[in-house]
């Protein structure tokens, strides 16, 4: 293996190893050299890659914040209705947070720690839920009566709930939740030449059980932790 | 001042100097030697009352879960329609939340510190919005093909998530926004011949200005902080 490869792994394993501490402990209980051990890795190799346990978040953040940028990017240019890309969108987010220690870690900083200066992941979310439902409006989609900003609320905060909540139980984070949500919502939220086109289960998401989703990020996990 | 009532002074100072520490640094950034220092309190007089952070941190999420047991408890004996009261009580809470910096820490406790011992605050409420839900359905309340466990399941996520994102930002625990919440969900959930006697902005609120709630508990916790 070339040095900079190897140099490579080592970061992901460190950025993994921190990532379970701080989804486990959160932030301020979780220590570099716990987390290096973890990683199999020296204190010393630790430095080479991060000044300190603050680096070490900013990386996890940042790559929380890239997963999720892949998807409301890949939304925001769907030609789908925005209503069916919010639901979409949302079944995506819990089923990464679900499959993905690193972005769930990602989310739990952006509680735990207070730095405002640190791009938040959470207003990542609004600013999109947000801008879909604009959309929604001018295109005629929403039902009459129905404030883009009112629904926006609500969706920001169910959506943040359920990630919250499923630190505790992973139910939570179930295909089944993210569904009955938008089985409740979509009747309410859409114009009613609208809901026959709408799929509260996701129109996009790899068919599963109905209880879990598919879990592409599982393998990369478990790659990273080996390395 | 009797000794007894001085005891009692000195421990609720404690406990509020925590819930401070606790809302603005979480559990495991705070220190005993801070709180008591911002109690104005002596180290020595800290360890008369608590055994350590631990047990400080078991008062604080005591107080909070009689406060919304309180709530749950006035809400569980009114003979108002379930979906009213399951209003009435989410109105409650938030402004609670929104005044009493007790309750906020005792919630976010609820979310930092790992032991299943401790009894959740969040299943406490979760526990009620389902027992209101299953009454509404016995009540022939809600409206055709609404499952009382999906709205049960967003109804708790939703307000997780506005206690959540008011940490960042106090705007998502304003009456605007509970309000909002009910206005889009209300419709969807009652039977038509209910949707007209339920009020979205809660029956029972003292009227505010729309933006804020009125805060009974703001003089008490004024008064806990100068004690």
């Amino acid at each position: 293996m070339r040095k900079q490869e190897r140099a490579e792994r080592t970061r992901r394993a460190l950025i993994h190893s921190a990532a379970a501490a701080f989804d486990e402990y959160g932030y301020a209980s979780s220590r570099v050299s716990g987390i290096s051990a973890r990683a199999g890795v020296s204190t010393g190799a630790f430095h080479f890659h991060f000044e300190d346990k603050e680096s070490l978040a900013a990386a996890v953040e940042s790559e929380a914040r890239e997963a999720l940028l892949t998807i409301t990017r890949c939304a925001d240019s769907s030609d789908e209705p925005a209503l069916q890309v919010l639901a979409d969108a949302s079944h995506a987010m819990v089923s990464r947070l679900r499959s993905d220690l690193v972005v769930r870690a990602g989310f739990r900083l952006s509680c735990d720690v207070v730095d405002a200066t640190r791009s938040d992941l959470r207003s990542q979310w609004q600013d999109f839920v947000r801008r879909q439902l604009m959309r929604a409006g001018s295109e005629g989609a929403l039902a009459e009566g129905v404030a883009p900003q009112d629904a926006a609320t609500v969706i920001t905060a169910s959506t943040t709930g359920l990630e919250v909540l499923g630190r505790g139980d992973q139910e939570w984070l179930s295909r089944e939740s993210v569904t009955a949500f938008w089985r409740l919502l979509m009747p309410r939220l859409a114009a009613s030449h609208m809901v026959g086109r709408l799929d509260p289960a996701g129109s996009d998401v790899t068919a599963g059980d109905g209880d879990a989703y598919a879990a592409p990020a599982v393998p990369q996990v478990a790659e990273r932790a080996a390395s």
